[in-house]
């Protein structure tokens, strides 16, 4: 069995109050995987690359276990490329630079080696590579985790919904999941969500932590107060890569399980924001991440007996 | 021993996106005493009202406990009056209509039988009518909670930075937490705010919950996800009212009580905000209290082994 990745992998130049970079590896399905790999060590990816992309760069993935028999390097063409500016807040962006490049003709292929798919992770790409995935797979995976944003519920609304109906856990944040469904609480937004298809809804909400619905019962999971955040890029994903490494660790999908899932997403995004790009993701320890952990459980435990 | 509460006492006219009501009771201490006497049932009020206040609207008070006897009434003056509306989001609102009248010239007289103070809440006022208080108690309470906004930051950060100087506990939301102390990070805004005097930093975020400061520790309470928010009108002052009342029902200042605390006000503004004004708070049963407080041990429990 295996957990398969799919999303970009990216050059990405970023400059916040902070610093600058050049041209960095980035990418939903490289934040994603490498949170994942902290916890599960058969982790594959499937991405598209130019031939710009340097085998350095897919050492990266090769040091963490992660397998790239799914990344395809086109040759003649470059790389997606992503460059943005935080303001002050970290908490907004302008994107400076968008090109498509390879991403634009991409076509998911699954080696033959990734058919023991059980744990899908749907990185944010169009609906339809997201959907064509899941096609491609001849069994079901057990569990199908999508992430996607609000550019696709502005321009292709009716594939995103027909994606969504796939999935068993979407990821989105508080203000895709009021326009997705129109309703301005939460609580309404998760329930009318739930009923397009998926069993289990995360909304995200930075700095505010995130809320996991599932049929009735709710789950609040805070986030780190942090003093410095460098820099915010790939923490979405990051999230959501910890979380499914998570669950494809334990191999058992209960509402508890994902509680824990998230917390430990949430974890490693508060490692992935304290440096630039994918830096503080490269050389953990179990012991920082059971250290943060630790905080997690500090900050939101309270002993009220009834 | 005692808890006094001081603030505004006044009436209020609101339109929600759900309704509008007439001039009702309302203000800061109103709230906060009602809040408070679910947990402690000697709370006692210091404000001033016109003789448009009628015993009908003392008897709120007095059905629930609440000693009046600091409450004045100026003959031949009217009640401080708002009038507000909120906007479809809840979130943000526009005030119509702010009369002052009695509150103009409020010198909060302390009654001898509320000398017995130990502890004390400083409900949204001038700076300086919330420093006379102080001075007037000839014990210095046990516990002072202040709560404060931005708009005495913009006009007279001098004599606000004097008061929170002299008290236990402040309250104000993130963005005051942000202007007060010119830092974005909350992390590092609460730092700077625990210098300047208070031993207890509580950032309250709405919708997101509130985190608690104290030295290098963090509490991150979640707020309960609510289908309809039908009149956000004096959540914070229930907020602060029930905290202050279950500590003064415990007795005992120490971290661990100060969570529990947030999680009882945080549970009594969750219902405040069900119906419009002071409704839901008038006639709450230890059962519904009970039931809600289990709500949010199950909303934020997670069980990690590490």
């Amino acid at each position: 069995m295996s957990l398969i990745i799919i999303g970009t992998v990216a050059f990405d130049a970023i400059e916040t109050p902070f610093g600058k970079t050049d041209k960095i590896v980035g990418g939903a399905a490289t934040y994603a995987s490498l949170a994942a790999s902290y916890f599960y060590n058969k982790a594959k990816i499937v991405a598209v690359v130019g031939d710009d992309f340097q085998q350095a760069d897919i050492d990266i993935f090769t040091a963490h276990g992660i397998d790239t028999e799914g990344l395809q390097i086109k040759a003649g063409e470059k790389s997606f490329f992503w460059s943005g500016k935080y303001h002050n807040d970290m908490n907004s962006r302008d994107t400076l630079v968008t090109e498509l490049n390879v991403l634009e003709n991409f076509d998911p292929i699954i080696p033959e080696s990734y058919q023991d798919c059980e744990y899908l992770m749907l990185g944010n790409l169009t609906p339809q590579v997201q959907q064509t995935v899941i096609k491609r797979l001849k069994n079901r995976p057990k569990l199908i985790v999508m992430d996607t944003m609000n550019f696709w519920m502005d321009i292709m609304m009716d594939d995103l919904l027909e994606t969504i109906k796939m999935v068993d856990v979407l990821t989105i944040n508080d203000a895709e999941a009021r326009q997705l469904s129109g309703e301005y609480s939460l609580v309404k937004a998760a329930k009318k969500i739930l009923g397009m298809g998926p069993k289990y809804l995360i909304i995200k909400k930075g700095e505010h932590g995130a809320l996991l619905f599932h049929e009735d019962q709710i789950f609040s999971a805070p986030a780190l107060p942090l003093a410095e955040v460098f820099d915010p890029t790939g923490a979405g994903d990051t999230f959501a890569g910890g979380f499914i490494g998570y669950l494809a660790k334990v191999g058992t999908i209960n509402f508890n399980n994902m509680k824990n899932a998230i917390i430990y997403g949430s974890a490693l995004a508060s490692f992935c924001v304290e440096k630039f790009g994918t830096e503080k993701l490269l050389n953990l320890t179990d012991e920082e991440v059971a250290g943060r952990i630790q905080e997690f459980v500090s900050l939101s435990a309270f002993n009220i007996e009834l």
